[in-house]
């Protein structure tokens, strides 16, 4: 049974387990204040091209955003999210916990543009309404879409004239910024973000997210929100000694380049077969509608998720690819595919 | 510069990483529904003795405080803690952030007794005030001491007979355990407490606690309350492999022994010198009071906490040794302090 | 100028101000424990029907729901609720603000019913997401309509089933429950509801709003949640006061059939001269569409709210009477609206 | 039975009751945009000798408190109070359920100082504790002790050099201002506090608090907090007409005197006949020690809080008076305690 369910299947990048044996047994300072982590936080802020940054680690995507969403807003703001944001949807509730109204944007593709915020603007008058003020979206989304660097200009501008904060889920950043219709790099994030972060856990890690704090005023006092979240890692350096070693030599960006081409290699092939996809996604995600018979067949020797249905006998799959996915298994599962459709 | 700084100041104990290593290419499920972690949870299940109970992974202590007591608490609902209480001290708030009053007793060896809960529970009479429903202890405390069988008992009973919850912070259970003069098991524990948690941070692991939920009524959605903490780790195996390595064979009461007889090394050999010691603590932790001009000249070679002041000349500092913990490095600190005091 | 733009521009009924002139010398105990409050409730569990029912008042809408909600769900349960709901709208994410979602349905008549929920209730598959909870109704709704008995009867049939909380906003129950198409009795809502509450302020009252628990798990230390949330009123006799005079003798009923009648005058009259309607209301607030050009000259001598544009030319508006409004002001503003379509 | 248990026993003064009548029928805009308000809020600039301030109101104390509070706070920002504070004892932990630490200091008379508060700055050192930013004081205090203008002026100098945002309780603020020694005026608090409330409810009015906030920061948005808090009462009028009458030729501080005196009365005869007090206070409330036979004895004719034991025969009792409390009370109790003492 080989799964393509997600990109967190396996453990981390072999490499990853070799900068931690290696540092192991150094004793340094505890909560992030250690030297791998300062040195990771120096290559990032190079990387990203800017030094007036603040850069934090955390355990995971959700404490990544619940902590910081509720350390940038008041009590009255709110987020606004495509409805198929990872805070509406698939965080229980992590945001509403901390006392805040996410405001869901109906969209197709996964991605917010100017007008769906403008439009919650408009319609949120006055004090009987929560104040918009937080604009937050991922890249990749969480259907694969990417975005481009005009669209992302076009939102930090509108966000900056209207004293919005634009924050990016980059859960999966990896896989946008290496995909061939990318246009975006770190250093654009820095500058257009007002607060963004850089996945690790699904991208070689074995666990961490490194949030970058571009905006001057989001950034006082964080480490006080961390500790308050349960985010503040008492060996911090697990995070530091991580992101080293998947920034210092472009490990970050191979791996997940490995991911995309290995989705890319399974897509053209079951594109070639005919089949339809519910988007056409150039990231590690794919969705191909495949007829239930096949899916049932291929659940025998492939673990993944069942997306959606799109009638009574056909649905949606979600096949995930990851720095660790073998070149042999997509092969097999194309290969696997074909007898099946025949 | 060796470091007496905590018990956090390496990464972990080698046959973890190992671990980590054997099993890092293994495809499994996330979010802690993995083989691994199954595995754990039985370990410690037959560890513990009971097997109508819950167990969950935490990558911090916080965080796992303050995801349980959120979860077992309604709103109005408070926890009773000792004044040098980590919930009450050391979380910034994370307690009051879901909440809920944390109301603190005076203390001077960090622990509660029946007394203490019964004044509290006494001085709150109506709705005017909240309601006191949880008894947060740690053990050991925050300064190194203790609780004895006899004690947990009569604090158990006490709280099944007021319907109060029992709550056990153990980030250095291992500690605690495996001191001299601890009488108490680990099936004790899931015997008298409602809840309680096993450290791992603090006693080898490269991260990570396991929280133990006893009473029934305690146990309904837990994870529900873990993923809107940002608690669910995507790659959970990291904490099953870890516990299970860490029990399989003893090595987590092993490694918390010697940290404990490094303790005694450095507590016995101080005393002899004649110094006198905050409390007389049998775990990793110890606490000497020295003039300041020796605590000087040790910070030239050694990194420990000053923890306060006990007069103009003389002050408490902190020790704290660990599984990694080199006996040489202890016979160095004991002459120079030896040197210094001549 | 004369004011359609809701059902509190005016104080209390007389017959209110009175009762309070009577009482006000009194000594009495504070915080709902006096005479007045305990025969307000006894009057109302007489009325619902039902003795083993919790009674408990609230100076506003937005104050009894959040507090009842709070107090009703754990951290990770959610509130589902119409996209017009006053919970999702128009409460500044009061509700988020105690730590819980709002999932929202999206109608077109203000209303929820089984198969709404029941959809919701499928799309909510594990501990990645809220966990939905409590049903929230306002009857009427937000936009005038009722609900019918049979519809109550399979939204209550239905939460029971799937051990869901069915809570009754009634902030203006009394133009529900007296308008000509109603066939539900305070007795109902106690039979079929969770939970709801009677508004006083909408409805004659100074200000007030009288919550009913109806299950039994839900009113355990409900007093405690009222402080914390800054809901126990000193003077709780005002509540008393005000809900026994209006149910005494009916008043409450009387007042609010005037204010249905009034809005029926004045749509059988905006009907006749060949206006549509939003929706077909038969309670205190109406939504006629008009021509732009009219509403403003109807705005030079009336005050109101513009609800919403239907097109360039024309725009919805809301009309809502009250307990006070003067059939002579109607029959004005009918002859104004003639005029201003000739 | 009289009652002193406290100074919300009766209604509303009948000048207030009085006002309400004569507005009643008037049509207003809803939630505190109404002329009675905007004409209250001048009035109080006026007295309080500051144009730019914004003056909220709110239906109750805790309410006020909480509402406040939060919205001046970042998540882990924290409150200092008395350890005889209102918010930290008798308001059910509503800071706490804001999300908010009280950290309390342990004090005699009720006050805070520079030295407390300057030993909690002391004391909180990193992120791993809550950041104390909020000074939380009553007065008078809850035991009736009141601040002078050179202790106010000494706290307000140390928040402001210490960014810290001073806040005071002024529940029963007439009290205060009218006592025998106060040399405190309305525009000291004006200039010395960032914010402050002028209790309404324990001082003629039915219900209601006026808040003022002074400090520029605090003052965007708050009226989306108030709603999101319940705080913002449709008819907002109520609070108008009641401070307007309150505040328009004194009354406020005439019938606070008359409580003063009354309790002064009280007092000096309990003196006279050798009893001892817990304090010393001049406001409105009282607080003898009694033997307890004694306190028995008037329990059957008056109704008062027991405070505290002071020994097995003797407790503190409290005694309130108000702006309805009449002299033949007092002087019959006198006689009664008299005869009781024989």
């Amino acid at each position: 049974m080989y799964s393509f369910k997600n990109d967190y299947s396996e453990g981390a990048h072999p490499r990853i387990l070799n900068a931690l044996i290696e540092s192991n047994l150094e004793q340094v300072d505890g909560y992030g204040e250690d030297k791998y982590t300062v040195r990771a936080v120096e290559l990032l802020k190079k990387l990203i091209g800017l030094n007036n940054i603040d850069i934090h680690f955390f355990a995971g995507g959700t404490q990544t955003n619940l902590t910081a969403i509720s350390a940038f807003l008041r009590p009255h703001e709110a987020a606004i999210s495509a409805n198929s944001g990872h805070i509406f949807v698939h965080e229980t509730g992590a945001i509403e916990a901390t006392g805040h109204k996410v405001i869901s944007v109906e969209v197709n593709d996964g991605k917010l543009n100017t007008k769906h915020i403008k439009d919650v603007i408009d319609n949120h008058t006055d004090e009987h309404m929560v104040k918009p003020k937080l604009v937050y979206i991922s890249n990749p989304t969480e259907i694969g879409s990417i975005y481009r660097k005009d669209e992302l200009e076009q939102l930090s501008s509108y966000c900056r004239n209207n004293n919005l904060i634009l924050f990016i889920d980059g859960a999966r950043l990896g896989s946008a910024l290496s995909s061939d219709e990318n246009d975006l790099q770190l250093s654009d994030l820095g500058r257009l973000a007002d607060a963004f972060y850089i996945g690790g856990t699904k991208n070689g890690a074995l666990l961490g997210e490194a949030l970058v704090i571009c905006k001057e005023s989001l950034k006082r006092d964080f480490r006080f929100n961390m500790k308050q979240r349960g985010a503040l890692l008492a060996k911090g350096r697990l995070m530091g000694v991580q992101f080293y070693e998947l920034f210092k030599d472009n490990l970050y960006f191979d791996i997940a380049r490995h991911a995309n081409e290995m989705a890319k290699l399974l897509s053209d092939n079951i594109r070639i077969m005919g089949f339809k996809f519910l988007i056409d996604s150039k990231t590690n995600q794919i969705f191909p509608i495949l007829p239930n018979r096949i899916i049932e067949k291929l659940q025998e020797k492939y673990s993944f998720y069942v997306w959606s249905k799109t009638d009574d006998n056909n649905s949606v799959i979600r096949l995930v690819t990851s720095w660790a996915t073998r070149q042999d298994a997509i092969l097999a599962f194309i290969q696997d595919l074909k007898n099946f459709n025949d």
